[in-house]
């Protein structure tokens, strides 16, 4: 299971203090997908869909652990029950607004990863498949944390 | 960016033709994460979500192809405009809903993976990051083919 980055996600943020925590608190924020040339034949058909899910790797993110403390709560949880960075498998997944797409090159709005991060794949989001707007959603929906902005808990590169 | 196994998904799915090609088709099917047991703290606080997104090594794809005739129409398309499995990195996203955790074992529903997958990530599924039901979705939004189940076009081991 090797995994070949097919191109880079930039964006505004370069170190994770300050960077978004997810794309609805990111004020719009605007990016770009620089997709290898080789596979912009991949690309056709994507400019009607107004979203894509991004699958990337967080190369900049802190070692797995099993239990965190999430940005939008104040006691530790499973990291399964989490959108935290320190996975077991550093896999990003983040669903960002296409506002145009120009040969190998997307831009995009909604960002919330840091700048140059390895992308991995891009989905064309599908509400049929993707959108389930009632869905319960444990701790989270508690909201005892209002945080929309990383700090550095889960800074520090991946041990891999 | 090498992966590694966390689990395996069990489905009723043991080969590609005749299996939904999204968890909606599936008729509730029903299914199993079996977790490593060394990840299984990670698992604390899950049980209040309603769903979660698997994120998976689709093992039994074919090789990646740019352009694909995908299910659910009838011409082709860009691979990163689709959800098809032929992708540069196979990775299967799918958002199932969970009926039940015991110790490692999740139990779930509206599976559409072959069983045997391997496991990469398991990410709680979050309406306010994730849904957004009016997104247009281009050329799936057209309904040209109603195809809900694979047959053999993607089938074959992915040459990594």
């Amino acid at each position: 299971m090797k995994l070949k980055s097919i191109g880079v996600i930039r964006t505004p943020f370069k170190e994770q203090p300050g960077t978004p925590i997810q794309g609805i608190y990111s004020e719009e924020a605007e990016g770009k997908i620089e997709l290898l040339p080789e596979y912009a034949d991949g690309l056709q058909d994507l400019a009607g869909f107004d979203r894509v899910w991004l699958v990337y790797w967080m190369d900049r993110a802190a070692k797995a652990k099993l239990k965190v403390t999430p940005y939008r709560d104040t006691q530790e949880r499973g990291i399964f029950a989490t959108r935290a960075p320190s996975r077991p498998n550093p896999i990003g997944l983040s669903c960002v607004r296409v506002t145009g797409i120009s040969g190998n090159v997307i831009s995009i709005r909604d960002v919330d990863m840091l700048d140059g991060t390895p992308l991995l794949d891009i989905k064309p989001y599908m509400p049929e498949f993707d959108s389930y707007p009632e869905s319960k959603a444990g701790w989270f929906d508690e909201r005892r944390a209002e945080r929309t902005h990383a700090d550095g808990r889960f800074s520090g590169r991946v041990d891999t």
